[in-house]
């Protein structure tokens, strides 16, 4: 019989108690349940509502559980959810006590407190991942400060650049993911416990002491919003989705690069697969699904923040919807991730074919750059630049094999030195500015990232 | 091993087959499947690919499979999915006329068609059940053609109406969500196997013969498009969120509604769910479920679109994530409705409390008309009675208390007749062109939402 | 002053008035009011409740205005929506009779009836752009039934498929964004008209006749549902969303084969932009634009569902949240779609290029369906070919440049016939089965469209 | 012409040009705009790239322009965006030097440092908005510590508590909002200009200075990563859609609360709205379009997101889609802000409404804590407690009225005092811990809630 039930003349439905029991999914967080109900048996002890050997013995019977589910204890039938399978099973065992423990407390603010505990713990596991995506990605920056690719705009070449910079530029969208993961779980370490159904509790729990035994940072400040915050759900979900979204963007890049036109790339055998029809593939397939599943994400945060809109004030059984969007997410993360970390880590870039793709053409910028330092006005070196670059098009000739007495038409500030302009190697050389591509600023830019993840730990 | 493992030097990472496999959620089109491929192997006995006596061995090693799994039969760890299992499962029962039968046909066809079946037979079951919710409304609306109660916009009192017509008001929703059910169906009934893995089948199958064995309509007209056409999972998608869309809104009535002071409806003791802190709660929880979950089925539609959005041609991995959106939105509609229609069909209405919410001032509508029968410009009327309201609210009397002289002071038109005006009864009785709350229009429109339901079968 | 404003003793607050008024987003449908009026005036004559004369002079002031909008009027600033900027207008120029236009009739209702005529509108003319993709598609194809390129699964290079058959299966994702677009305009056509604000019309108007001098194929059955239903919003917005993710996947398409490592399309220089540091560049602006938009209008579907959700019955001013998304949604697609219209005209194909980029190792498939049709079953063929490849790629060679005795080593199925495979035309000319590549095949699927397109219209 | 034309053979086409040109909405910066080019004309001076005299002139110019612009200068109809009008500009007035601007600088760069500045100043602009609806909230709640009204949870009534408590509830969401929405600043505040078109500059432009001259907390890391990064465009739409997730809660409240049924919210004329129809009505239509834009605002996050999605690296045009969408949201937000708490400081509480639907059957907890504090294991209380009701619910009485002796028959725990609890004053008190709703704990919350205000400014 469900713990509510006292009032009613009928039994519950079979179909509403299969929609409405939430024990399929919240089991999952079952170890914060029991450390919230222990940290609860002595704020109530403390309360004075409870015996010094009360509390030991719901406490040990709490112990019990836990040991119980870690050896595969499986909740009953019908059992709700966890919360009341943790209850009835301690009153199994321990009689008496156990009915106590749910003094002064309710559904909603303690599972607002497991769930915040869940989460807490989820966003610690996945920085750890990211943390060694972006370690995986600067292993590989670091072996290609010197190799020189296409950097592309629009998906067209644009200038050259180096390897190192490409892989870098996401290490940094990285640090903002985890920067946003840090400051959300900040906010997530809040404790609800102590806020009641809704209006509090009278029982005189020390809400401090509780906080700290839970390893909450604060506690939260009025109990109707306490009952019904899910702007921690809401945040996480947030956070993920756009980490995703960075994912699918790597995701794009790197299926691109394995394409044989592009070369760039080739993945591990062991990170890639083949097709049923035909054999000489070798497909990106958790690429593909890094890209896919940003999708997924980016739903399951419309799908809640849809669900927490015009929701009347504290709870209401909508906000049990909460979990499973967090869990897929979550869940599918963990799975992604260390795929795509060790794709990262073991794909080998092909200098070669990205020397191959590299044209002339992409030079253009270098050569506007050499008439202003003569002394052009850039609009005006952009300007004789197009009518070169048309020329050489029109002839089906490169940038450097136009004759000099043409590019002297142009413009006399065309010297010989302009020779010079055609090198790829010091192309990239010059952007040496901070956060520029040159081998110089990458350098640097690594050592920056590697300071930025010895601040982080 | 992997059916295209045959290229690789080094075996899969175990993360990454753990991440790509879809065995876990794809097992479940199992009957599909092996209906495609019974199907198949009659085509390609057709296509002289393999003697009728291969053919046999494949559809009863399939036969047997089927029956393997109706007993609880389970794919191995090593299977990716549910085609490879049932082929790994069908040569380990036939042998060699088992290698044959995937000739031809790639997984991405076969995919395409085993899914497009199991969608076929989800909006079947899913419009069953639609119809049961909408003859649970039809049925409570049947019993309250003559109940008044207030009507509201803006969730203020407006005018008069009747229960039965409210009630109603879902089921034309639902007409329109069964209407766009049925024409989706008919679009996800197009044949893609043949399509092989994206340039079609070089075999002499009969496409067309393969597409009545199986129950479609027609065959698919361009192959690369039908290997990756997901329109028919995208619009069910849809038509599941905005019919849940629909649920939602008639849980926010009912939630509304069972609030005491509405009063308007009381929940069956089945169908209502109590509290732990609060024993005197009868809470809808699966009302507010309904509400949230229009949230998730939201979230499932914009994830699946996101996921479609970019792609290039023809099939890639990120397609794999349109299983899990559509059985998440499938799932919670099937244990949502029957819940759903099970309290709309037990919940009693209660007339004494519609009555009671029901003030004069729902009658200035009435009384602005009586000016205009009168001759009054319905302009003219309407600021008349918006003085009355006032004069009326100012002295904290209803409308009929005004004495018969202020009125006739505004307006010379008042006569003695204007107190029939007031009455409930009268006014709902007044709104019977079609489609309006008077009994009498609500009873034709019970027949024809009757005639509706026969029409549909 | 509003008209709504007899009630109230203090005037509405100014910033109040400007965050509720529409007129700044419905004076675009001030001819869908105008119709709607003029054919109401003869609907309340016909009830009896206005005179002959007095319906002639509203239809006059009516038309005066549209003459006066189609001349640029503008609304006052007072004026807080279309409606009441018309009937203020109507009441200037005819005076008494204006004030009667509003008999029984709401702004529920009518804004309802206004928009379903502004969406019937608007769906007809972007059926138009679309049927002028399908054609330029169509055109395009008809010059490439033998242009063969590489098709790709995964982006992975898999069969040779012909040019035509590329660009088609674009034509078959449009066919059915029409056809949803044609069923959803049925749905539309159903008038609100005579709902009243929410309990029906107390006169004797004839919905029927209003229906018919409107264009509506039909009355609404119930009016609490009639003034707030907006499915035929959503499901615009989701045949426009699911439209624009299909122009997605043309655009990145387009994209990727624009760029210079793939060749195959060159845009013409209309459509096509540069950059303004790099002069060289050559980009598919548009495209990326169709591909970028395609979240704007997930966006816009996913925010109206939302807002959707939840809200009670009847109307609610939510619902105002309508007609931006939707306006914002064909406003896009009007401005998009004919620009990807003639880039899809006016590129050119390099077969040159696409020939180039065929490898032999795209024959694989092909090899195996030899063996296939020498008798070895097909799993094994696939594995006999996969170790070919393999060889192949070991040595650096083509697979058509495996020593023949290497070919019989492995099996003796193969002959001399075997060099025959390594054809790409040949390839493609065998997948000539319904929806198959196969020129053959092809220039039947394009009779077939153009078939299509003659029963549409 | 635009600047990019040099390159072409043919006019771009008109369609194209109206699609791709973004001068029609990010005009709207043109303060950023000539503030980021006054910044980079000493940058570039300071590399020695112009001479000084060159740098005051361009400046000079630049001023002379932002005057025009806020005296109404409009851009020209072949001005493609903000920037090629403003450089346009500054060449028509002071020749020579304005064609060296952009000297090392790109669009790309250009842009994303206009728009971070915009953004910064918008996010601040609406912090304030925030801060003042926080007021709002407890200005009113100082008023209401004492006002006992019924607590809902479920919607259903469950324990009564006070007036400010519930006030208060909103002013802590805030909190959250304003958090996130300065951590989100401060994550916008890098400056990406030295980021060229996507490889860096090659001059020696200082960026720390230009920085530090435009208000920038820092410099972006890496120039690929910093000219596509729009991680704080979806940062604020996600912080200003969370936000209005808020509101629509407080709106759903406000809107019941004002149903008369309820009563417990009186609005105030100059901030509520009537019907065309009913003059009676004064709806609270700028909360239900609060509630409706969390649709529209979590629909622009959804899209732009989505929009992201598996763009390949650096700029892509796909990118100008994120402008309309976060002004869209900001224009909403700005318009809407002022009016809800105009409402909220405004509505009048009716506390007799609000005591008139308090019920004893929301003090069964207190009943139950009773039997607690007398020894009595809570959940058997609970079971006990849910008998009384059941009685006092089938005889029809109030729980005080039940018979003392039956009480007793059921506990002998029951005791004279017991008829103390029947009290609500008493009932809100006994919740006082921190976070309750006590007039005391309320207190000492409202004293918490102003010093966060102090020490956020």
């Amino acid at each position: 019989m469900s713990l509510w039930g006292g009032r009613f003349l009928e039994p519950t439905d079979a179909d509403l108690k299969a929609l409405n029991d939430s024990i399929s999914f919240d089991v999952r967080f079952y170890a914060e349940d029991i450390a919230g109900s222990i940290a609860y048996a002595r704020a109530i002890q403390g309360a004075g509502l409870i015996s010094a050997e009360e509390s030991a013995q719901i406490i040990a019977g709490l112990e019990q559980i836990r040991a119980e589910f870690e050896e595969g204890f499986s909740p009953q039938p019908n059992d709700e959810d966890i919360h009341s399978a943790v209850e009835r099973r301690l009153i199994e065992l321990v009689g008496e006590p156990g009915r106590k423990l749910h003094t002064g407390r309710s559904r909603n603010d303690q599972v607002a407190t497991d769930f915040r505990l869940w989460v807490m713990k989820a966003l610690l596991q996945l920085d750890v991942l990211m943390d060694q995506l972006q370690r995986a990605l600067l292993e590989q920056a670091e072996k290609h400060v010197n190799t020189i690719m296409p950097g592309y705009t629009h998906l067209q070449p644009a200038q050259p650049i180096t390897a190192a910079h490409w892989l870098m530029s996401f290490f940094w969208m990285l640090t903002r993911d985890r920067e946003r993961l840090r400051q959300s779980r900040q906010r997530t370490s809040v404790l609800p416990l102590g806020s009641g159904a809704l209006a509090g509790t009278p029982f005189a729990i020390e809400r401090q002491t509780l906080a700290a035994a839970l390893g909450f940072a604060r506690i939260s400040e009025n109990s109707l919003d306490s009952v019904s915050d899910r702007d921690f759900v809401a945040e996480a979900l947030f956070v993920f989705a756009l980490h995703n979204t960075h994912l699918s963007r790597l995701a794009e890049d790197v299926i691109l690069y394995s394409n044989p036109l592009f070369g760039f790339i080739t993945l591990n055998d062991r990170y890639s697969t083949g097709s049923s029809l035909m054999p000489q593939k070798r497909n990106a397939d958790p690429m593909e699904l890094a890209r896919g599943k940003a999708g997924r994400l980016i739903g399951n945060l419309t799908g809640f923040l849809t669900t927490l809109k015009g929701l009347p004030s504290t709870y209401n059984k909508d906000l049990q919807e909460d979990k499973e969007a967090l869990f897929d997410t979550v869940d599918n993360l963990t799975k992604l991730m260390p795929v795509v970390t060790a794709m990262m880590r073991t794909l080998r870039l092909n200098p070669d074919k990205m020397r191959a793709a590299l044209g002339e053409d992409m030079l253009a910028t270098d050569l506007a750059d050499y008439l202003v330092n003569k002394g052009m006005p850039f609009r005006e070196a952009h300007h004789v630049i197009g009518r070169i670059v048309t020329m050489a098009s029109d002839d089906g000739v490169n940038l450097s094999q136009i004759p000099f007495t043409d590019l002297q038409d142009l413009s006399p500030l065309f010297q010989e030195d302009v020779a010079q302009v055609f090198n790829f190697v010091t192309s990239v050389g010059r952007r040496k500015a901070p956060g520029g591509t040159a081998p110089e600023a990458v350098t640097k830019q690594i050592a920056q990232a590697k300071a930025w993840l010895e601040g982080w730990g």
